[in-house]
């Protein structure tokens, strides 16, 4: 086994030798563009580490690794079209750089190349992986509808939320980990192991990402914070005050949340202490660790030694300690 | 072998018992949509002939059949945005009937839900179907991106055009009649046989729409007889045209597509008659000929029956003498 690092050095140096290099430059331009753009590489890391995990060289899960990476960033550029959002990473959007028409195109061709990339490997684990990722790509077609569903609807459950950021993130994780398996040719079992391993991950990484965009340390955290109140995301806090308020503090959330205000200071101010003065915080934190520990219940499971396994639980608390 | 009005209807059948009743309703309601606004149902036609012609029963290849229309018609789907369409087959499109969010993200559901329709072939016709698809899906791709990329450029050639309707239009025309024979395990010679088959066919076919969009019947053509001429399309007819032009005529046409005008008659007119003086009228119609003589001498080559390829024959015939 190699460390995260240098499973993302090798994974960044495959990337690189995937030159599209190909003609309309107007379809595969944007491509290029927006697979250089950066990022962890976290999905296709975890696509080498679970091959490894399950004794082949992680050489042989690049092709599948490399998948998963075009489809996640096919799918950043579709959603930033949905969201109209400027930047990506910090750099101007496909849509924006060139136009929506063609992060249309561009985003169609990548979802296409990402089933292109199993070709490299025998019909059996190429229907294994191929029928993984449509099941998987279309849970999070549908994960994105919910959300944009939920923009509109004062009625969202915490059960709908948690299956909404299960199938618009978390099973994309999971499913990065259990093409590792299927390359290695795992047990079924383990493979579904290794799968809700990161799905119930993915889940506490998304429940954090809603924590720390209202609490996390402005210096460290990424992004803007307070950016999901600002916009009045119905993010699991919220949800979860929402039903631990007071019929008083309810009315003020609510009141808080239909507004887009110039300054938002004093808004987030006074959401965040309600988040915390009704529970939702500490229940948010609680979640978090649950979630977190399932994954790594689920490690029991698997058929794999304990330094393995000791080595995935290391990563998982890594990943859950971050505070940015 | 079934005649093609049969063909059609177990090809209907089928679809209508391919019911998408899943939740999210936002992502799925699209999908039957557009599925169900009637269309000829061409391609999947020629999937099912072109299984019995190898010799299996149509019913095998209903859902190689069924990938090919749910392909097309998200290709509908996210073209008729990048055109701005406001009606398709007489119907309000997906984008203006919902939004555009629903038409990009319902037509993405649509690309996978075709992938997820090879798996109910064994692993290596799963791996050819699925491979052979995804070829196809990235070139109708690039066609659409040279369509576009044609729209600014004033310097396309012949054989620039020809490639892009090939590429737009022709090639999943050859990849519906290659997956019947796929089904049917036909020998690789004759599988790419029966491709070339229906990729010149395609070909002959777009030609023809060229030829027909100027100079069909009124009465019986299912568009607006001289749309292209109307929307300054650089349509085979336009490009020959000027490649045959005296100067002063290729100065005039050029003038005439430079105008976007409120009443067209007078442009038609005038637009139609170079066609015809210029010879690029009679040149269209060779070459429609020629493709579709392409194509018929494929035939020659398959190992099938004479009854079988009189039959191809004939299906290319009534193609290819269609007056609407």
């Amino acid at each position: 086994m190699l460390s995260i690092e240098k499973y993302q050095e090798e994974f960044i140096k495959y990337l690189e030798e995937y030159k599209i290099v190909k003609e309309p430059k107007g379809l595969y331009d944007p491509i290029q563009y927006i697979l250089n753009l950066g990022g962890k590489r976290l999905r296709p890391v975890l696509t080498l580490m679970s091959a490894e995990i399950f004794n082949v060289d992680f050489k042989k899960a690049l092709n599948a690794a490399l998948s998963i990476e075009v489809f996640h960033n096919f799918s950043l550029v579709h959603d930033d079209i949905m969201d109209d959002a400027p930047l990506r990473r910090g750099e101007v959007t496909v849509h924006e750089k060139w136009n929506i028409n063609t992060g249309i195109l561009s985003g169609d061709a990548m979802l296409i190349m990402a089933y292109q990339l199993f070709e490299n490997y025998e019909a059996t684990t190429f229907q294994a992986l191929a029928q993984l990722f449509s099941k998987t790509a279309l849970e999070v077609c549908e994960g994105q509808q919910y959300d944009v569903d939920f923009e509109v609807r004062n009625d969202v459950t915490i059960p709908q939320y948690l299956k909404m950021i299960e199938y618009k993130t978390a099973v994309l994780v999971g499913a990065a980990m259990k093409m590792g398996a299927i390359v290695a040719k795992a047990s079924k079992e383990d493979q579904n192991s290794i799968y809700d391993f990161g799905r119930y991950l993915g889940i506490a990484f998304q429940l954090q990402d809603d924590y720390l965009d209202a609490f996390g340390d402005p210096k460290t955290f990424g992004k803007q914070v307070g950016g999901d109140i600002i916009e009045n995301k119905k993010t699991y806090l919220y949800l979860k005050a929402l039903e631990f308020a007071s019929n008083q503090d309810k009315d003020l959330l609510i009141d808080l949340f239909s507004k887009n205000l110039d300054d938002n200071t004093e808004k987030i101010e006074t959401v965040k202490s309600l988040f915390s003065s009704t529970g939702a915080t500490d229940k948010t934190k609680a979640e978090i660790e649950i979630y977190t520990n399932k994954a790594f219940s689920v490690l029991e499971k698997l058929n794999i030694s304990n330094d393995k396994k000791e080595l995935l639980k290391v990563f998982g608390n890594n990943l859950m300690s971050r505070t940015v």
